[in-house]
């Protein structure tokens, strides 16, 4: 049986748009999925990168990107009430160590309230009224969060994610095998079929390139 | 008549995926088609970014990434021989003012015999024998490059770039509205039939949320 790990965080649209497909996808192929949230900021600090929305014409093109795919793929989209937005407390809720059975519940509540309907997914008591409204004791999770367990939990998702090479969300881990972005959910379904159509000997040869050039402005990791 | 910028750098392989594709979707839709090397390296610069082959596991993500959409799309890919690499030479012998009318054809052969068939486009000995192989005069070619005037023009279409917002490649400029990636040209040719999903009353919505929250270590740019 296939297992998915699906590394998800509340501040990418993206994460949004595959979160919605994710667990279809998982069921009809006979996958097992574990949802993952990871703070995508810690990853972009590891690296010094900025995220989409932190370059001004990057960001115009990705929320016009965004409302064009809603549009095409009848998804609802308003917009979180703010963004960027802190989401470390709506992620914090999200771990196992919170919610528990109801883990895909409280994903699916605070991503349809805020990418689909506004919610600010970055303020405490707009979570609250999201999670009571889906029939949770929203109360009771939010002070979980406050725990210092559950604050080292998240870091060591986080941590986890840096080990697994994950740089990106939404990433979905195949059984080891990295799928970045919404957009390849296809080449995940590919692979869960047994027909990844990737050529393993050619990996294996572009992989071991060697560099012509280093671009001066380069910084490694 | 609708007209297209494509903003390209050979380093990209989804540069060379674009290239294989936007002749035809320009030529389908009765578009002007204006081919616009830039070097990826000077975007990333500005903005004080990594390029995707600079994370490592992003780079191995990409090159997996290109050969499954290679073998899905029945498209050649070799690989260059070296990556990166410089591409400033190919960019320059690309440039109107270098290339003239064979511009495309130059473009064609480069993208063909580097990513296609494997070879070095950072060499300039390689790059001259590829365009004697398509039957264009390499050393002439090669020659204009070294000319200042050539220089200064491929800086310029660097500075124009980062003038109209393009902050990667490939990126094709439809009559003013901007779309990033081979993954994207199915937005363009949306456009160029006049059917864009985009709903232009969410755009502005959008890009006028407030910041709940900026990430500490966002670098404005």
């Amino acid at each position: 049986m296939a297992h998915i790990d699906f590394w998800f965080d509340f501040i990418s649209p993206y994460a949004y748009f595959g979160w919605l497909r994710i667990r279809e996808i998982a069921a009809r192929h006979d996958a097992t999925l574990r949802a993952r949230p990871v703070l995508f900021a810690a990853l972009l600090n590891h690296h010094g990168q900025l995220g989409p929305a932190e370059i001004p014409s990057k960001r115009e093109h990705t929320f016009k990107d965004i409302l064009r795919y809603a549009t095409l793929n009848d998804v609802e989209l308003t917009g979180t009430a703010t963004h960027p937005f802190n989401p470390i407390t709506a992620l914090r809720c999200s771990l196992p160590e919170v919610a528990g059975s109801d883990q895909h519940t409280v994903i699916d509540a605070f991503f349809r309230a805020g990418w689909g309907r506004g919610a600010d997914l970055g303020d405490p008591a707009a979570l609250q009224r999201v999670l009571d409204q889906a029939d949770l004791d929203g109360a009771a999770l939010l002070a979980a969060t406050r725990e210092p367990t559950v604050k080292d939990a998240l870091k060591g998702q986080v941590a986890a994610a840096l080990e697994r090479g994950v740089f990106g969300v939404p990433t979905c881990d195949v059984d080891g095998e990295l799928f970045w972005g919404n957009d390849r959910l296809s080449y995940v379904e590919l692979r869960l079929q047994g027909r990844d159509p990737l050529p393993d000997e050619a990996v294996e040869r572009l992989l071991a390139l060697p560099a012509g050039a280093v671009r001066p402005g380069a910084r490694r990791t």
